[in-house]
């Protein structure tokens, strides 16, 4: 079912400032920039790896806001891991499967994720407390021969 | 510099009850069971996926005892994600180059990790609020044609 870490999920403060540290610590290099407003958040992609089922990425996510969920997060954690999204082949599916087992779905439906992916969050309370996300990539829609996400 | 999400670690009360929601849920299998006492934790390894530069795990973490690091992490923030370690292929020229960069290094030298891995934490103080471990797999170690972490 699930198929690759697609991604990690880091919220910041300050995106500018992380990119930077990224770049320049670990030489990591960003792919994509976006804003989602639906989300609240705005965010850079740095790719970490390419794999035969996709690539793997650093998501550094800033808030638009303090009342946004990320804005939450960074008032009561503070900067850190935010959550873990896995690459899956059929999101539905995959969502059908899992709420079928007992994990509530925070989205009942796919939405519009980072570069042309969908994705589903589930409820992290129902995953010992681990914010987890399902991505399934838009070269995995398209299939073979489109870009990697 | 980093060639993939080797893993993430993920915090937990209770190792069995987590393997089985793992297992049961998201249909992923345990490769590897450990005990570090050095770390104070008993792990399971599930594998995500595999890639040409090695696999990629989830590690579940519960501590040997409350004054462990695991153990006070569940203490402070309750179960879910704890750390993210990232795959390199020569971890000692990584450290090198990440602490001239500025970076505390929690751990200066190498020490055995999980599987065989040679592993060191980064001060997540100096990683925006991130506990991030480097990961040299043993495969990598061993040149080409070994178990591939």
């Amino acid at each position: 079912m699930l198929h690759r870490i697609d991604h990690v999920g880091i919220a910041c403060h300050d995106l500018a400032a992380k990119i930077a540290f990224y770049e320049t610590v670990f030489e990591l290099n960003v792919v994509s920039r976006e804003i989602h407003e639906d989300q609240g958040v705005r965010e850079a992609m740095l790719r970490v790896a390419d794999g035969p089922a996709g690539a793997s990425w650093i998501q550094l996510l800033e808030p638009l806001g303090p009342d946004t969920p990320v804005g939450k997060f960074l008032a009561r954690r503070g900067e850190g891991i935010h959550h873990i999204g896995y690459g899956v082949m059929d999101i539905t599916a995959a969502l059908d499967a899992i709420g079928a087992r007992g994990v509530r779905l925070l989205d009942q439906r796919p939405r519009h994720g980072s570069m042309g992916a969908s994705i589903a969050f589930l409820h992290p309370a129902d995953v010992g407390g681990v914010l987890t996300e399902l991505v399934q990539a838009r070269a995995d829609r398209a299939g073979p021969g489109s870009i990697s996400r």
